[in-house]
């Protein structure tokens, strides 16, 4: 491990994940699902263990946690929903809803097709995400979970770096600044 | 078939595809490979007869292709890069290409990491789509591939929809307009 580099073993499978500038804060590894079958194959297979026997859906946000979600929904056969992050011409009757991001300036959106959202009602969901922080995404997916009528089973998520202020279970916990 | 739905099957599996308004032309049907890996799976088994034998990866481009991309990649073995289509602060040196769009209006810009576009050089190079119709996107890839140092395998698609300018291998045709 330098400030440049920071290295994971998952199951089997290790990475040298390289790591970005934020802000002042300094550096923090990045975890990559996109482009990394392998990588993301063994975090799906380790999450696996983690999801609620009663657990009947899971939902993740695009764009990086994709993959890991589908692995996870081939594991587990749950079916799963994933939210955007931006509005496309083709959602029908979209739940939108707000980030409260606990980073100043930085504000999102999430967009949830009106067809998945259906899917959700009387659901227990697990919602997943690659890299919890503060976990102020995940409280919004909770919040599109029960304004579709579904509810929540567990926050799960393959890291955790930082606070976040929820109950999340995860598989392990990434330095916040390097 | 109706102008609402539009029925597909590919292996042993059938969706009905739901259909949208684009603009003045009527409506096309809508292929989602997020959130259904079934149908995300069959789709990559048959790709995977048209990948060529001396393939060495697979380009693709984000949002909706990525769990056919991460099948696709698991089925052949080969490596595959994600192409942003938005700007993402924790890109390195990356490749910017405009997309040349023949719909007048529509630009769209890909941005392909630094990192990423490494793996890319002297590799012959999948470019996989999941509807491909003007064939502006897949282009527009094929001069990232260029620019890396790599070579154009092949163009490939699920679905072609309409006359795409480029020499495609898909699986099936969709209609235009229903």
């Amino acid at each position: 491990m330098t400030a440049n580099s920071f290295t994971v073993t998952v199951g089997r499978v290790s990475r040298e994940l390289p790591t970005i500038e934020v802000g002042e804060m300094g550096r923090v590894p990045l975890v990559e699902f996109l482009g990394d079958v392998e990588f993301t194959n063994a975090v799906a297979d380790e999450l696996r263990a983690l999801v609620p026997e009663d657990a009947e859906m899971l939902m993740s946000v695009s764009t990086t946690c994709i993959p890991l979600t589908h692995a996870l929904s081939e594991r587990t056969g749950l079916p799963y929903v994933i939210v955007r992050k931006k509005r496309r011409t083709y959602l029908r009757d979209p739940l939108i809803q707000e980030v409260q991001s606990m980073t100043l300036g930085v504000n999102e959106t999430l967009w949830l097709d009106g067809r998945h959202a259906a899917r959700l009602r009387g659901r227990r969901v697990v919602i997943l995400t690659d890299v919890v922080s503060t976990g102020g995404t995940s409280l919004a997916m909770a919040r599109l979970v029960e304004r579709a009528g579904g509810q929540l089973s567990c926050f799960l998520s393959a890291f955790r770096q930082g606070e976040p202020g929820i109950d999340v279970k995860y598989l392990q916990e990434l330095p916040k600044v390097l």
